[in-house]
């Protein structure tokens, strides 16, 4: 960890002074070469997948895992969005003039080496390394042993990349130790790392709050709700809860919990039911229960539960202030929407709900760097701190203060 | 720390939603009263100062202690000016039409709770505290035993003037026990506190840095560096050099060792020891005791020590690379200044020098919320996440994402 860290901080050194076009070339060649390797790639990914069933992993979770030639090319399309989007570092964002006649700038620089921890999703491992690279930044890649021989595949085919366009291949580096004790002793490189930011399920992000000395952004524990008030429309409500649940549940930005007004629920549930029946477990309140034929009866942690999977908790609320309540005392600040048709219960939701995202009559599946204009994303933020929501090419950098002086010294 | 944690997250609601208006009447009441209290304040820091000599506190420690009439004034006039700033919450900082056509804006929003651990300067709980209730966090503040009176009685006026505002005297706590192990239970609050800023001297930051869970806003430790190029104006160079160490040696802004191009040194260091003698002692290395009357041998230990005090380390160097080199090596990111005739050295030392604030022609004492013209600062950070350099209002924030929408879902 030492040695790949010293070598990371020099890389980093270089990476800085990289001017724009230098870049983009390399992503560009990046980008043809991993479309170019997808057959090597697509067999590593196989002996992971095949690993996998073994080890008993959910489906949904092997959803994440599998690549396949249309998920590489797309990995490849969002390393090339990547390079055509604007050079974040070297900016000035604002100069002026000071009291003491000092010219003071604010100007944009890599944050330095980046850590990434991350789980399952192999096109993590392109997106992360491609963003932090166009960001300036050295960055070490330690993802989990359920996509190892994918993630080496990967980092194999960009630091190849890095060698023929004649750059330092410690730009990128793997962590191939999968074990517990490399992940400790990297969430406590302080030395060496700038940031760590983990990306998997909620007890991985435990783990890293709990240990690591270096500064994190957590990432991706998507605990979201919507919330269907008392005047909305039926149709609308229900497309965007089951958008927002059944469309790909196995992502942060699905929800876990729909909270429906009494006013509405005895016309909405049944619709909802219908449309998710057989599809979805449904998991309701014992008012919930009274409007559907097939739930079964949610239990306390259920409405703390990220699942994940096809299965949602359903609350009955009887007033827009419960469900907010609920919704800030329950969720993981990451994304909630409101399906209304009352002007100020929509503002009152926007100001009083504690979340990265906030919405109203949208589904919650938009919360996501490329659906943002962002380019893609290195994780969605659900901390307060330096970033929050996606992340892209911006929060990866920091900002030094440039001051321009004619022999100024402090008088008190 | 529970029960104040939960108090402070309640006191936090309702701040958020305070308007202005009532926020800076809050801090136009809170100067008042201050100074009003100058008597009691001033007789409760009198017996800080006399425990001080007790616990053998060195002196540049106790001046940073020390209360006056002028300087509660000062105190009380920083507080009008966090009132007289501008409301940072609220604002949209953008807002664009995304693919999808949502309206997507970002919108600043608070912090939330905001724990400050803090050493010696009783002005740091009114700075911070002000700061802090104006942009919508409550704060739970922890000073050292060494101010443990004076901190008290300030947190006092604090509440009682909330409670007269009518306002939640929880918006402002303080933690009474100075313990270890209140500290580290603090530290370890993450359920409660949103940041930890901790202020104060380097063992402090380590200390908070290897024991919070907490997000943590790194802060203070100055191992600043004046560099004198080949080329440069002597009298200039002096007069920085000596403002930059001499000033105030006690703050973080100062600095700790001079570099000195071999060019420039013989003619440089006798003035510059001719202006410092009997005032500061200089510990150079081999070549700089060749051209000074009264030097000792500095010791490795020496580059790397914040010594708050009237030391000064000296170091000549054959080229600006080395400069750099040496102060991206030891320095603390904080400040660092490079004394220059020449445009291209001076370019260069911004572009490669990693700090905080990089100066040309300037003394680095200017590193400062005020000097800034942020108002008054709550420290200047020396991480690169979130906020690097003063900290202003701003920095108290984060922000969230509201959205617009029209019934979408997302296809794919």
């Amino acid at each position: 960890m030492q040695t790949l860290g010293k070598k990371a901080q020099h890389a980093a050194q270089q990476l800085s002074r990289l001017e724009t076009k230098q870049k983009n070339d390399y992503l560009i060649a990046l980008a043809f070469e991993l479309t170019n390797q997808t057959t090597t790639i697509l067999s590593a990914n196989q002996k992971d997948i095949a690993q996998a069933k073994n080890y008993g992993i959910p489906d949904p979770m092997i959803d994440r895992l599998r690549l396949s030639a249309d998920r590489i090319w797309e990995m490849a399309e969002s390393i090339r969005q990547v390079a055509s989007l604007p050079d974040p570092i070297g900016v000035v964002e604002k100069m002026w003039r000071s009291e003491d006649q000092l010219m003071i700038g604010q100007q944009r620089v890599p944050l330095g080496v980046i850590g990434i921890i991350f789980e399952s999703r192999p096109n993590v491992t392109t997106d992360a390394a491609s963003l932090c690279f166009k960001a300036g930044n050295a960055v070490v890649l330690r993802g989990g042993k359920e996509a190892f021989y994918s993630n080496q595949a990967l980092v194999h085919v960009m630091q190849a990349t890095l060698a023929k366009c004649e750059l330092d291949p410690a730009m990128i580096q793997f962590v191939s130790d999968t074990s517990h004790e490399i992940a400790t002793e990297m969430m406590r490189s302080s030395d060496y790392l700038d940031v760590l930011i983990p990306r998997g399920g909620a007890k991985l992000i435990q783990r890293v709050k709990n240990t690591a000395t270096v500064p994190i952004i957590e990432t991706g524990t998507g605990n979201n709700h919507v919330y269907v008030d008392g005047v909305a429309d039926l149709t609308m409500a229900v497309n965007i809860t089951v958008n927002a649940k059944a469309q790909r549940p196995s992502v942060c930005n699905s929800i876990e919990t729909v909270l429906v007004h009494e006013a509405i629920a005895p016309t909405f549930l049944p619709l909802l039911e219908q449309t998710l029946v057989s599809k979805v477990e449904l998991r309701g309140d014992a008012k919930a229960l009274g409007f559907l034929n097939h739930g079964v009866l949610a239990t306390e942690a259920d409405w703390s539960t990220e699942f994940l999977d096809y299965i949602l908790a359903i609350k009955v609320v009887s007033s827009i202030d419960e469900a907010i309540q609920h919704i800030n005392h329950y969720n993981s600040k990451h994304s909630e929407s409101i399906i209304t048709d009352s002007y100020f219960n929509g503002q009152k939701f926007l100001n009083e709900v504690d979340a990265a995202a906030v919405y109203i009559n949208a589904s919650t599946r938009f919360t996501d760097g490329f659906k943002f204009g962002f380019g893609a994303e290195i994780g969605i933020s659900t901390q307060k701190l330096h970033a929050r929501g996606p992340m892209g090419l911006e929060q990866l950098t920091t900002s030094k203060y440039i001051i321009y002086g004619a022999g100024q010294i402090r008088e008190s």
